[in-house]
């Protein structure tokens, strides 16, 4: 059930899981989407752990999903591929009823934004561009980015960095509170982990119920965005534009898209 | 079906909208606002555009509903007026399934601040003043206001701004995410283009598509929101505030509310 | 029905009610927090009151619930002290027609931190803590809380200042827009009466209208919310981690959650 795509550790109560592709910048295929899941359900609801650490091996955090698998997958519905990968998997990060700590560098971009986004706290090193993604291959935020992203930068900015595909970095998203904490690449292991383990020293339970607070408050109609999000991105996967994003992308040139 | 008080252009594939009234600071009457729903039915929804930018003639975006003709509806509801105005117009800019900038200048007040929160992105001249205006004649505000602005700047700061009907400027928008860019008022014109040009060789198709999404997972109450302010503006409308504000406006006096 | 806990002034159209508990740091026991339901039920009401000032004797606005009485009703149902205590309270202050404005110094704290949220506008000394609060002691922000501040200052700044229980100071919540406005401990009072009587002056009705269409547009949910806060609090009230804060509180060392 253990996949070379997900590292899995733990130290005193901390749950460290490590995306593992760095030959891919950590990109989303299916088998690692499926082992974070896994992860999520049973090592990470074992009561012993009080503390969960999502993380990329190498440079980066992660680049997303990854393009090569879509291409396989460009026959098949992306609504389906949703409903299968990143919604389940963004429910579980907020669910999870303990604190979730996303320790970012490198790049963090599409569905990897929305993933760190439903994390609970974000610590970046310097450097950490993040970016929205989805419209560069002509594709419509999913992951639960069309929600998270204007509720914490506003909607004008959201749109702007929406259809720009321009990247925001760590300094821009600490005073925009998208993370918490900003420190230097070489610190960012060791700030993560004492960050999680003062977390897991501290009122777990209160932590997880103070969670369900939140998404009660704020985010009530999420898994409606998430089931929404899946069947614009149907609508975005047959349009030409796609096909122009990922074949640009592909030859690493710039799209055309009329 | 051309009116004077709308100027309608199309260079590329942008369509250019400029406010019309320069004489009353581009101030809303009926038929500008008629003219602004036609533009937005008929020419903005042409295949062949790809952006619209929205602006106004002269030294103002718009100073908001024109107050002399309201005078003149005043025996009429202005519940009424709203659902034939502005709420329609609101939803049209929301719906409108690809980029939309505004370009703004001088004074965005009361109405005009509604469309122009309404509109994906704006870019505005240094000097530009915001008001939310509205409370400065008794009445409350409409045209989405309501919702736009708490959702951007928070209900602290936007409660204080409509209670107290002072202005913000340009830089403090920018700060607040009200505005994207701001640039001098010499080249807001060149810059405006500029960034609709770009915004029209992206992904059109993607963009209206992330429109509908972030419509769906941050304004699904917007319609809602609407109705209800124009139900307030007709309790506001028949109150001692609103007639001394309007005659303090028209009588260049402070208003004296009790 | 007047109580030494709450101190009522009316000055011109200002009525001020100061909590008045300075020997506990105005923390709320029922005795204050039914008078101030009275106060605002029965004197707010007057419409020869146009603005109420909500503040603090002493050196502090509030440090929240008084934890001494907590513990005597400490074999009852938090969920039932929340119905009758602060959830009607913050229904209160967000329905009250007519501005009100929070007076804040020293520390704000709790269920404090609520009330002072549900005001329409907050000024603040320099110096000012601000403190979720609640999971210090193993519960779960209440009293409106886990809806007023991730919606103030996002999701993620909430969630780190939830969990970690650190203050945030007057500076901090100005940047935020948590408070409109900080002002020096010597000048607070004086600020404050004058920034209350400029409102008295304004348009009182249009202010109340407004407060209807924002709480229309943004806190839909409000009650819902109160009411779902006080269920997750009974469920923190009978957990370990909620003793051992509480016990480590009164014996005033560091608490140990696990």
């Amino acid at each position: 059930m253990t996949s070379p795509t997900l590292l899995i550790e733990r130290q005193d109560h901390v749950l460290t899981l490590t995306l593992n592709r760095p030959e891919r910048a950590n990109a989303f295929n299916l088998e690692m989407t499926r082992a974070l899941q896994r992860a999520l359900r049973a090592e990470a609801s074992d009561p012993d752990v009080r503390c969960v650490v999502l993380r990329g091996s190498g440079n980066y955090f992660s680049a997303g999903q990854d393009l090569r698998e879509m291409e396989q997958v460009a026959g098949e519905s992306y609504y389906q591929h949703l409903r299968q990968t990143y919604n389940p998997l963004i429910v579980q990060l907020r669910r999870l009823e303990k604190p979730v700590l996303a320790s970012l560098r490198g790049a963090v971009a599409g569905a990897a934004l929305g993933i760190a986004l439903a994390c609970d706290l974000r610590i970046a090193a310097e450097g950490t561009r993040f970016t929205v993604g989805f419209l560069g291959i002509g594709l419509v935020p999913d992951s639960g980015v069309s929600l998270f992203l204007p509720l914490m930068i506003g909607l004008g900015r959201a749109s702007a960095l929406a259809f720009s595909n321009v990247p925001f970095d760590a300094a821009q998203a600490l005073d925009w509170g998208v993370v918490n904490r900003v420190t230097s690449p070489d610190e960012l292991d060791a700030q993560t982990m004492a960050w999680a383990q003062q977390l897991a020293r501290g009122p777990v339970k209160a932590m997880g119920l103070t969670k369900r607070a939140f998404n009660h408050a704020l985010l009530p109609n999420l898994e409606d965005v998430l089931e929404y999000e899946g069947q614009l991105q149907a609508i975005a996967q047959h349009h030409s534009e796609h096909r122009e994003g990922v074949q640009a992308f592909m030859q690493k040139r710039p799209p055309k898209f009329y």
